[in-house]
């Protein structure tokens, strides 16, 4: 089974040179992890976060770039089926293709030597994402970055949705990380919402990474698509583009996010920040924040405290308050000559920008004492939280422990003993894979 | 609680003498239905078909028509709650409401009078239709006409939203009778899939009568409303603007459309007419639809089995040879010099047009015999299975069968047999009233 | 040579019933006029304002209505070949056609019976204005509607060009009569003006009444026609329609104007109104309006001048000053609950509404004395000046002046002097029709 | 006088990496070309073709970037008053301005370097045109490019009105180098032409060069401004954009313009291109056509007679001509898997856009001798016309006459001779330079 498909978005309007380079970029070292990443979004709807079943299942599935006169064309062999509909690609499902060659094969050529200053960083987050056409000009505060687990329980999925919903009647939009759990329900309830209220330019922003899309791939509902390099631009290009945060319940990846987000807002520069920030999940998740909070004030003090709120079993006063917040962060936008589509403003130190690489060296020389500067405390443990996920569920973090066993985690005891109990809950609870297997942690504590 | 709401669609550009007329008619006899229906819309979301619940729950509910220099607007006298959004309505309710005032108070003042020519009641459904922008000149066909009944089971109404999501991934558009179950199913699964396929200009047609609006309020996707005056006018709106037709099951109210729509298939003057019919359910449902087909064949004959095609348990196929036969649909309507939007050359006898009210004495003197021409036995058994929704649902039928009893059916034996089987089908699966009481059937078979 | 048209604007969407009345009316007596309009629409670009001269050189031409089950279509006959590019219609001219049938044949057929009352007469200019979607509900004060001669020498025409530019600049849209001169000018240099401001939703309205099209056709920059069935329903248009109104150098037709209007902004109810009334030219002008507030002064008193500015030779301060008159233009519509699109609270007493038939008997009849209520005389001297523009250029009062000779008008000696020399002046500077041919009064004055 | 202005098109959306960028380029030694370009864009509507006049009489006048958190801004101190309506700037000069700042200061830092492929410098072109967003993926061909003189009678200049409302009529756009002349007139042709029509998505792409722009400031109606680096680059964009060319009557840059046409068209890699050129002018132009016929033939032969058509006074003709071309070139396109918005395929030799500097060295050591390549011939030809434009228009090269005094051109004596006639035309007729002053000629013919 050949198809070909013709470009959209950026794509449809190369110069023979770029076409060329194109051409070349995707036969180099990139190819695979090119491949790789448009089988995920072909293979949408699948029910494993194990990469490695879905390459396998898809051996046989090839992808190629025809280069024209008039620019670059692609042809899937043996695509999976469920991808088409009486042999015609779904549009959402075309457009995510290309917005996996956009990202990883040809914006990514501008950025090819790794860059060091904040402002070349923060520059790369915008130009992709102003590439991909998702920083609009024109619109008013209204991107509600949504975090938390892939793998919750019906009862908190239910409660996304509603959340969702209460957004959508709102008029507000969606962002999260794009793969299934806490990262669909929000879009799916604000779809219904947005039908409701008839609007028409709903956005359901999917941010992801080359490594996590097979095991995260992107919902259909997902209208932009954005595929970051790693997790730091990505983290980053989430909470530029938000104006405001909800974290429901999740894993290692959702402390990952919490400890990123605390550790910037708590930096001094960012103090008159305007950037509302919202715990929430139904009446059975009021165990889970709690532990979290207590997490949270033992490692990065009272303050941290300060900067969220948590929210019980109420979908529609998350919708009120959040809907009646945007009109402060456009004040504070404005007064600081900002923009409303990227927060320019907001002080993200080197720490957090620098990739970490969840090498088993680098995991078990991790700095996990308590008696250092809050920041550099949370960007420690980001890093920490950040390891596991890789060994969790990303490709290339699997295999390393796979080939070397689980990850050392050492430091403090009191802090280690605390990371322990936090991470066991994840276990408990189910939050580290999808249900169906039997979960094997891939980190150890050692005190 | 009072809130003030400003006209949309085509009332918003009212001259001074209708402004005028707007207001005499909305404090005339006809007030009553006008503020029962409004109700209606405004209490979606409540789980009851039993209109009288809904109109003694908000009895201090009121509407008011305020007339202004530059045209109309509407106060609502404590609304219920849940049409709002932190005090404001939402849009599509908003627009729903004002579809009322306009199709029950404006455009039905050019006909007062009652119409009798064939012409005149086709232009009126035509000009009702139009006035509510929901005849477009420059789309191809792509409107399914879904009906089926407002009370089914968990399985089958999963199934209509299949079917719907199908039908949406294919770009094809949605119409029913825009209560839940049958009604509501199809859009649902249609927004999904136009979701994916990037579909924005999506249609979700309601068509409804102020007899059944309360008991089965339009649902909140429904983005397009229109409520005729009668059971025949809606009937005849929904054949005209098909381009295709798909059966659910249902009760009384499924068997009197498929009734209608055989009997005019059947008139020699629609042989070469092409307008797909498939009647489509789950595995359980094949029973169903063996014992309507029996029925079929012994009061219409073999041939009327021709006019539809019966698929079980494939959403797919069905999907796929809706879409296939729009093609023939656009050739046919080309070829006969036919408007895509609204058919023409469809044959409706003067005997389905006419409006039947289901009186007790009507009922009775129903003529229930099997040798009489096909087509005036289709009308006839239309007029019987259309008196028993209204015994069940209808405002009206309600109450003349709370005073006087049930209707009783009466005819040819070896007919009445197969009629009280068909019915107590209808019974048994529970079709014929919303879970949650015991039915009390609204009339009696007396052979 | 045969053509054939599908249908624009509300025609694309008609009932059978519909089409058949429109078939019907157009080979009633109705038809000479309908095929009448038309042909001056194909015919625009000619130089001459005789009808006849049109109606005798396309001897040939005819239209005929062809009912097609999804409506209507028209076939031209041998119509003028300047319509025409490549043997396709060109699209304005093919619009302005369907706006002719729509307002001589379709619309009309609602108001068959002589209308009375003010508000039913009210009613009918708004619904053909609807009609004709010339009404706007969203849009802010823009409309300044230009009045003056279709016989203006060049310095005239580019002053009015150079206005229509200064308005263009500063988003004011246009309303003119739509015949050459006066009526051009402004929608020319606006048209300028509006492509370097890049906006793109420019309108220009032309009002007109069948028995002039022919001798006035609309330019083709008129991207809105309407014709309203006679003069008193079209000058009701103009000025409910206007946000202001300019008055250019101009013959009777433009006295007759400016007397209406005055006569209106004169009645103790319309004392609050607030509409901008400006009477410019360039320096050339400058007598010829001195001379026309001497008489304005001499018949309606000093406070008629109240009711306008005069300025001489300041295109760019016409813009600025009418530009300027807007928002108060606004606050007043909206401290009165009026529409922006149609004023509503302007009164129109009966004597300016009630058509006035022009024949020898009304004019000699006519009431010319100064000792009159200032409205009544304003009434009968606008009766007087219209009578005369149809003699010189309307199809039927040039037939009647043909056939008896020039009419006369009477009445109080010093009243009859001043207007003598006023249409002395008029027929001395070439106002009273086109160059090229010697102007024969079509009145005698008897003081 | 101090004016802020927001940005437009792709500079409203910048990293805070580009505004610096932005920044420290308009202090460097690009600021004054800057400079000098925004004046000429703010200044149109004078008549004079004397770069240094309006320098002279502006200069007050200063411009300067001021860098936001949201992006860029700029400031005018004491600009052209004519810019302004009421203190507002006109829409379509605000965005020329935007446009300078785009190609003058913002993608030109990409291209710092100079470029020496063929493939990078056709790249640099693209990626010019698509920044301006000028390349549009779904538009059919219709861009017609017209060359011609920027000072010309006003006979031609009527006819050149003509033959763009022609073009409008069809449907076509516009593109020319944006001066006056026959760069303004089918630009106001085709506005009437396209209004007619109502086409509302009309093209007036100008392309100009900083070193011209001054002396050919963009008339308002061009809708599209791109300023490219060199002449070389002008024209590859010209006939890259172009469906189709017309050249009307002007002088050594029209001849400029043709000499390179033919010289890329007689490249045998091109003999297949379908593109058509029509000469054209009124019957006063005949002989004028006839000399540049000869000449061409004697230096490129016969052979290059066959690459155009010469029409004479007939702009309709033109108009249908070009318009059934279309399909044609449709087709080509189609047949080599061309892009319809640029032309890939056509071959052009590096000598052709090889920048030519018109230094006295450069131009005294032109190679003009009748035994050489025809190709080799007309771009040296090409090179000496360019250079006599410079020297008398273009502000380094009237610069340069002023110092050293007119440009030797040397060559084969019967070439010579033949130049100097044609040359001496040009100065005869008017064409060097726009009426007003006694024309100097800036070259000596030494044979």
């Amino acid at each position: 089974m050949l198809i070909q498909l013709n470009p959209t978005g950026v794509l449809d309007l190369l110069s023979q040179l770029e076409v060329d380079l194109l051409e070349q970029s995707s036969t180099s070292e990139r190819y695979k992890l090119f491949r790789n990443c448009v089988l995920a979004v072909l293979n949408v709807g699948s029910h494993t976060d194990e990469s490695s079943q879905i390459y396998d299942k898809y051996k046989d599935f090839d992808i190629r770039l025809l280069s024209r006169e008039r620019g670059i064309k692609i042809e899937l062999e043996n695509p999976p089926k469920t991808a088409f509909v009486d042999g015609e690609i779904i549009t959402g499902i075309h457009e995510h293709i290309f917005s996996v060659i956009r990202d990883i094969l040809f914006i990514c050529q501008k950025y090819e030597k790794d860059l060091q200053e904040q402002k070349a960083i923060t520059h790369m987050v915008f130009d992709m994402l102003r590439n991909a056409h998702a920083l609009r000009v024109n619109s008013e505060p209204n991107m509600v970055v949504c975090w938390g687990g892939h793998s919750i329980n019906e009862t908190e999925y239910k409660y996304t949705k509603q959340v969702g919903y209460e957004l959508g009647l709102r008029g507000l939009n969606i962002c999260t990380g794009c793969g299934p759990g806490a990262m669909k329900g929000p879009m799916k309830g604000a779809t219904i919402g947005h039908a409701k209220q008839r609007i028409k330019n709903n956005r359901y922003l999917g941010l992801t990474e080359p490594s996590i899309i097979a095991a995260e791939p992107p919902n259909p509902i997902v209208n932009e698509l954005v595929i970051l390099p790693d997790i730091e631009k990505r983290l980053e290009a989430f909470i530029r583009t938000a104006h405001a945060i909800i974290i429901f319940p999740g894993g290692a990846g959702t402390a990952e996010e919490l400890l990123y987000l605390l550790g910037i807002l708590l930096h001094p520069d960012n103090e008159k920040q305007c950037l509302p920030v919202i715990l929430t999940g139904p009446k059975q998740s009021k165990d889970y924040f709690e532990k979290l909070c207590e997490f949270i004030e033992m490692t990065l003090g009272k303050e941290a405290l300060d900067k969220f709120e948590v929210i019980i079993d109420d979908p529609s006063l998350v919708g009120q308050k959040l809907k009646s917040k945007m009109a402060n962060v456009r004040e504070y936008r404005k007064s600081e000559g900002d923009a409303y589509y990227f927060n320019w403003t907001l002080k993200i130190d080197h720490d957090f920008q620098q990739p970490f690489a969840p090498t088993h060296e680098n995991m078990a020389s991790l700095d996990l004492h308590l008696d250092q500067p809050k920041q550099l405390l949370a960007a420690n443990l980001r890093r920490a939280f950040s390891g596991i996920v890789a060994g969790n569920v990303k490709d290339e973090g699997v295999r390393a422990i796979k080939q070397h066993g689980p990850y050392t985690l050492s430091g403090e005891p009191a802090l280690m003993q605390d990371m322990d109990v936090l991470l066991q809950a994840f276990v408990d609870q189910g939050r580290m894979k999808l249900p169906g297997s039997k979960y094997i942690p891939c980190y150890k504590i050692k005190a």
